[in-house]
């Protein structure tokens, strides 16, 4: 489907279709509608690797991130859809699937399609990106721990110290043989680790004994499975720091059928605040991080860089906040 | 950075660079190996616009969905991506969230960029797809419905049977009363209410009292609600099956709350098999689809029509099956 098909079809000539397209204004109201019927009947394409070779980017954002397939991804989707929608810029997404040897193949993918611009969502290694970054023609914004490079137009969150932040809430509780159980771990929940690490510390309750981990998904199965094995390896063990909701769900069932109460003799701590976290019985207390602003402001600042506005703040840390439920006392 | 940058850094002319990067095997290994170091450390970026306009697709599958941010996509994604991981292509993805007025936009966004082909996981509404579809470029394959449109490069799943199996699996247990509660439906899920009413009419026991939704998320807490509004309805409802797993699991925790015994006196099957079903207290029935199989299988499909080879099944019927657990007797 050529632009002189939809020409013949509409009988005018084919320059009158292509500024008929580009500026709606200059023709006829009448002609400017058989136009465009006539080029969603006949399902033209207008070509725009022609409008990306002269030198404009394709309409497109492209988002890379290593987890596009998990439930935690889902509200910075939301809200960089919703800070995007009523633009002219369309949404794509590449998955690394957590592999740092992928990042870089993908950042190019999208770099030699000439995006509007690219959100990093999340990066297993800034090392082999920061050459692709600096170099890109359009720009980039970056969801990502605060320690992380790179330094500008960047929306994220302390990771070590939204570890550190609910191990001293159930230290404050009066737990004390703290556990910390994880699956699979990226660089921010590696931060979140070493956070709960230097809170029992400071605490003077370390024991390298009480932190569990698998190299396997986080997932309410492996959550069962980490309480079983913590519980063998540590009897007096009295709540869990988990690195995610998914585990924190497994853990509670797994208290329910071993007779433990939660939260009288056990406190559970999950990360993440999922939707079902707050509908368990009892109801889970949880880390909350701000999802939907992090996709909203991130994809904010990157239009504005887009636009050659001013971006405000160049780094905007969206904070943390842990969420009391039933699952502590 | 461009081409000539890259060649003068090297001491080449830009030519031999363009040559080596398509062909390495034409210049010595030495040679090869220092262009490759110098393309890595100075981000160079091969304009793929230029070859979209020469006539080759950009290296890249779009995949479009209306829910990439659910868990139930994730299995899809894995699939796709586990059968183009070894080929030279890329996968990008967007998300239509439910919205068919959608739909159109993102599939032009992704055949303006001259993509080696298209997978649509899964439409709202095939109507406004049929032109483009009919005149794009490239392939473009199928996750759906197996009575929709269209007919070519589809595979997928009965839905209306998803729904009536289950529901005569409940029956086959000694459940009478079986109510359905969903969330938001898209067409699929409105087959297989279809199919869950079919079953009950053939059985003699339809009453649509028992079948309940809400114009929101399939999620746990809303299946604690739903659950709560069926009780007060029809109170001797003495099973539930529920769109998803999410539903499924709240309806089981609200069962706990108010002591109904599950699988006793209430019977609970879900739809998708997610990951914690298999690990709550009762496990939950459910329904499986083999997501994984469906995203390879249609990635295996889409990248034969690429590559001109014959597409072997060009409708595959990849099936369910009903997974019983400990939330049926």
């Amino acid at each position: 489907m050529k632009l002189s098909d939809v020409a013949k079809r509409v009988g005018v000539s084919p320059i009158t279709i292509s500024r008929a397209l580009r500026n709606p204004e200059i023709v006829s109201e009448d002609l400017r509608e058989v136009i465009l019927r006539t080029v969603d009947e006949m399902g033209y394409i207008p070509n725009l690797a022609a409008r990306a070779l002269a030198g404009r980017h394709n309409g497109t954002v492209g988002v890379i991130t290593p987890a596009l397939h998990r439930p935690a991804f889902a509200g910075l989707m939301i809200g960089i859809e919703d800070r995007l929608r009523a633009t002219e810029f369309g949404v794509q997404y590449s998955n690394t699937l957590h592999h740092a040897d992928r990042e870089a193949g993908q950042l190019k993918s999208f770099l030699m399609q000439k995006p509007a611009g690219v959100i990093i969502a999340g990066a297993e290694s800034y090392d082999d990106l920061l050459p692709l970054i600096e170099n890109a023609a359009c720009p980039i914004a970056h969801i990502t721990d605060l320690s992380q490079e790179p330094e500008r137009l960047v929306v994220g969150l302390d990771h070590h110290a939204a570890g550190a932040e609910p191990t001293r809430f159930l230290l404050s509780r009066g737990y004390q043989r703290i556990g910390f159980i994880g699956g699979s771990m990226d660089i921010r929940s590696r931060r979140r680790r070493e956070g709960y690490e230097a809170a029992m510390r400071e605490a003077g309750r370390f024991d390298p004994d009480l932190a569990i981990g698998a190299d396997a998904p986080g997932t309410t199965g492996l959550g069962r499975e980490l309480l079983t094995r913590l519980l063998a390896r540590v009897p007096d063990v009295d709540a869990v720091f988990a690195q995610n909701d998914e585990l924190a769900l497994g853990v509670l069932i797994e208290c329910g059928v071993r007779g433990i109460r939660v939260p009288e003799d056990f406190g559970i701590c999950g990360f993440n605040d999922l939707e079902f976290s707050a509908f368990t019985e009892p109801s889970l207390t949880t880390v909350h991080i701000p999802r939907y602003d992090i996709g909203y402001r991130v994809a904010d600042m990157l239009l504005r860089a887009v636009r050659d506005e001013p971006p405000g703040e160049d780094k905007v840390d969206c904070g943390f906040s842990i969420i009391p439920r039933g699952s502590t006392r």
